[in-house]
């Protein structure tokens, strides 16, 4: 039983920011290491988290989406690795609800929730090398690549798609990680997000049974089926902005207690330095607005969600705007935040030791996941032309 | 009876919409006139809007402050003068609340509500050139000069303030507009901002009597007096917002129906050039930032000012925080917008019979009210140092 | 005799300064009114600076490019709308130089330099709605209309452009300004660059001889040709540059000579206060920089014209790139400093009185002539792939 | 004999280009080591480059400053850490002319060009905690230890300095880097620019013999001297120009060579993208500003060393100021792009193999060596005051 429901009434949030705690402690060391954060993973399955959406009458916490997010962005202001594969830990699970069955996402709910079950993600869109073909007994068979399958590692289940002759949509199935023919290469050594694990997964011969195949509606096969982008960027904003807040607060202590006056700047501290001053009120400004933004984009996603299966298109298109505004500007004010705190806190915390630079670089590239200038294409479409963002992968 | 009240259930917001929309179709040729929009004001005053905070058990519309303000914005995006004039309405029937006594604000209430008075602004703290003496009979006299005196002119009240010898506090009183003794020069002259008769009131012998003073608790004499501040940079904050709002309407109208596509484009219609795209997304991405902030820092002073006389003073100082987010963020907003939207309608669009650049000199006069630097300044002090802004007639 | 030949060694830039500083005298109040500025376009004709670009050869001041766009920039340091039609003065002649044989452009430019002609402009080229047919006589006829003809009015000389059927090049000859059938409108009337008189020209019937006409080669009819359009846009770029230059010095004076320190600053004068010297510190970076890629400009445009007709592509090029660097950076350098001026002298100077907005608006008017994002393109165009830029009017 | 001068007439410049192709091969890889970069050091040294601003007649090279600069920026397109222990080289060497005598100096400038000696720095004016004592002998000793000694490890010579009992200025002194009592700690393991070995230095009693101390003039103690301060900071300036540019470089050619078009473009190639090409014209514009200010900054540090003795207090500020200026542009621009360039390149070229982030962490941990809000501070005292910088080890 897992730590969560164990204790009754203890809040998700209040669990993740103990945890948060806790994987500070060694985030920089795990930083600088990369690889696969087993134990970590093991203290979020632990932690009953990876049930966090599941509903309680199905064994889990019961969470909405803006609850959701914020304990993504929670995390990130620790590690903005784990914060992103539990962001797309729901990302996964949602997916079953959204492209299958009632028959099938209910058992994957409750199973996920009861033996806390990790998701992992081989579904990347845009990578077209992996194949399906039928098999004789009715299944199928997949066979190629897939690059950027953040969590696959030390994953217990897995979201794959692949490219099926004559379809439109792509094929999407969700089977177990341990499945035979499935390789993860532990291949990801990156800039940032180093604990992941967004490397390479091989399918050779990998058998899908019909049951596991989400087809019903299927990917992006209904208007209430387009919402998995939207939580999927709704996920990245909270990295982003958990990843700037957590900048920030080290910033704040670093200048607090470490840092000194700037010799010409006729002040005893820093903290009473005009300049450094000015400086945190410019930080707290562009985080301030993103975090109004990306609150309001999580209860716009958690609005839309609760529509179900009535969702229109317009309600759809909504949240999705305001999931693209919180994006770029979360994307914005996080680079501003991880870059220049290093001006309010002198040259000395440039230190190896402090790992400060961990937020840009894990920040820098996560927020590469897809372009932001489309982004503001697609809030000018609706701004100027009062065209709705279009359905896709990524919109 | 005023059009609101006679009109029932009316909707504020609904009305400021419809007189916004009037006020549209003669704000370029009154921007270039400038002077006492007489007939403007007249019509604020039929509408019942005068009244909009007054509570309806004193014969006003009730309204809170964040309905309030949403008004502002509405009147803002036609007309920054008018915006402006009819927020410190509000300020100015708040101030006999906020720094006098129930005795004294409950018939001021009433009387403007009844008989839609308008409000004029005499107190500016920074002009210290008022002197308070007192008169025999126990009352008092007012000499001197009092400069940016919006909605001076043409108004049926107004606040003054003066230096009373010895005091540690500004003397604040509330008198007729006609009292002997005032004189509103007509001497607004400037680049924006133009119709709010922000000129100089002089005051020759001018009495006032003890029941007219407002001194309990008297000017910021309390936790709750300190929110004056608050409601006056709330009012700001929308009044920019609002003009920013309605540059960005005016632009994407002029693009939609007037701008010709760039010859290099390649595209037929600007609507379609992926730079005037991109620039709206940018705008709008702006906008949205400002307008969160704005909306959650009316949520914040409305919730101050329910609290009453139990208000803490860190409750006083997270809607003062909220308001000065606000207030930077708005102001950056709205320069960017007011000046970047002429690069998305083209040159054409500079023509004086657009009167476009209207908005940027009405919000680039309108910010400078107070420096946003110690904005900037404020929110450092907080984000650093945990320190609340200090109150005072500008924090 | 003009001034500046009959004073012989008197330095034309000196000259423009002595000018300059009369301009500022009155450029509030001809802001304001608008139209022809009669009695200073004489005083240019009197200055002998009309024939700054025309070899002394000829009659003229022999200045090269370089120096020629100085001229520009300090006269629009104090009158931006001077100084555009100034600064195409010398587009025009050189017009006559790149587009036509050294038969036509001599006596040109001789009695340009002799009979101090001022130019005017009806030329552009994106209006299409002017004709021209052949007469009987062997010579053409122009029907049709032009819009932002700068400097049409009160000009001698008149460079005009049409639509020749079956041509691929445009038509482009010079007239008189008196010929028959040629209309000038008063009908410009704009929010800024006020005294360009950048109106309708309307032609009817108006006869051009075929020595008139610009053929050979022609426009953009050879590598030298496509100089034209980086002259027109190098003097933009020190109209833009000038007018951000004189909006600073406006600044300064104002902040040390009438502003207040900001109460809350704990200084006794503005000039001390941290953060107007941080904003004088960001404005004076941002000008430095733009004035040193117009410097750099002007000198590639100097070279580049030297070759003569021995230029190749290449060079002409990097005359192109350095012109629309220069043009990005000034038009961006230009609105910053045009609105946070205002930040520095606080309120008080958005008086009408000291109308320091019109250096705003006639900025933001201005650096509308075509959209600085097609610059970027080009920028980019060359940074990524080494393409230069394609000639064209604007490029 | 040394490379260069074996072979006459080669460009320094040539030189240091060829030398940069041979860092980058490596730049990668020693970025993620750290420690000293011995091989590049002997490269450095076998080179001829260390006696670059050394007159010919000592056996030099014989450059000036300007040519001193583009060498410093030649290697930092490759290696910022070689680049700023090379540009600091030429600082260390300096220091020996403006603080010392004629007779200190000339064989020092002959020896490090004979014997190619690698000068390290343990001067940090900052730094208080190395005291001078007077020795029995008449010579000196220091105790003490120095933070930030960059380039001690491995160095030939030493500039160190000591708080000298009663003294107003630094004791500052050129030592052999073998001198007993010296230790130079390996512990320099930083974010960023991590072969620079910017480390702890201890001294236990390091004697120093009175004709190591420069004291005439000594530290700061001329107008010339302190032209000290503007050499280290043209030095920096390069070295964050360089980073740019190499950054720049090397995101252009991965988006040529392996970048893909995003699936919404429309365009089959990235390099055809609008949003590409107006990224790339982006920090293309930043940088061409940048480039010119440092190299202006260049000549102006030239210029004020030719004036020797006879230099003037504005003379040395205008020198001051320009490099000011490029120092606050060249850290603007040098972080805009090593940020922004992967959003031209995409999500994979954050892998770790293509260390593109070390750009963004070298330029992020040297533009930290002093505030660059002092530096608009002293723009502001400048542009607003007429205030020249005050000479410090900063100014």
């Amino acid at each position: 039983m897992s730590e969560a429901t164990s204790k009754g009434a203890r809040d998700p949030l209040a669990i993740a920011e103990e945890l948060a705690r806790e994987l500070a402690l060694t985030a920089v060391e795990r930083d600088r290491r990369g690889g696969t954060p087993k134990a970590e993973r093991d203290r979020l399955r632990a932690s009953g988290l990876l049930g966090l959406i599941v509903p309680r009458a199905l064994g889990g916490l019961g969470a909405g989406w803006a609850e959701t997010l914020r304990v993504v962005r929670a995390i990130a202001r620790a590690d903005g690795s784990l914060a992103h594969v539990f962001g797309f830990q729901h990302l996964m699970l949602s997916t079953a609800e959204l492209f299958g069955t009632r028959e099938q996402w209910e058992p994957i709910y409750a199973e996920t929730a009861q033996k806390a079950l990790f998701w992992g993600n081989a579904l990347n869109p845009l990578d077209a090398r992996t194949r399906v073909t039928r098999t004789p007994g009715g299944g199928y068979r997949l066979d190629g690549t897939k690059s950027f399958c953040s969590g696959a590692l030390d994953s217990d289940r897995l979201v794959v798609s692949a490219i099926e002759e004559g379809a439109s949509r792509l094929f999407i199935a969700t089977i177990p990680s341990s499945r035979a023919g499935l390789t993860m290469l532990d291949d990801w050594d990156n800039m940032g997000q180093r604990q992941t694990d967004s490397g390479t997964v091989e399918l050779r011969g990998v058998e899908v049974r019909e049951e596991e195949v989400l087809r019903t509606p299927g990917s992006l096969g209904s208007t209430r089926a387009t919402l998995r982008p939207c939580i999927a960027q709704a996920s990245l904003v909270n990295v982003y902005l958990g990843l700037a807040e957590g900048a920030l607060a080290e910033a704040r202590r670093y200048t607090r207690e470490q840092s000194h006056a700037w010799f010409a700047s006729g002040v005893e501290r820093p903290t009473e330095d005009p300049y450094v001053l000015r400086g945190y009120g410019e930080l707290f400004l562009q985080l301030e607005g993103a975090r109004a933004l990306a609150d309001r984009a999580g209860e716009a996603l958690e609005r839309a969600w609760q529509r179900g299966e009535a969702i229109t298109v317009e309600e759809r298109g909504a949240a999705a705007l305001a999931i693209a505004t919180a994006k770029a500007a979360t994307t914005r004010a996080g680079l501003e935040v991880t870059s220049r705190m290093f001006e309010l806190t002198g040259a000395r915390a440039t230190t190896a030791r402090a790992g400060l630079d961990r937020f840009w670089r894990n920040l820098r590239t996560q927020t590469l996941h897809d372009p932001v200038e489309y982004k503001l294409r697609e809030l000018g479409e609706w701004a100027l032309n009062d065209r709705l963002p279009t359905p896709s992968f990524y919109s």
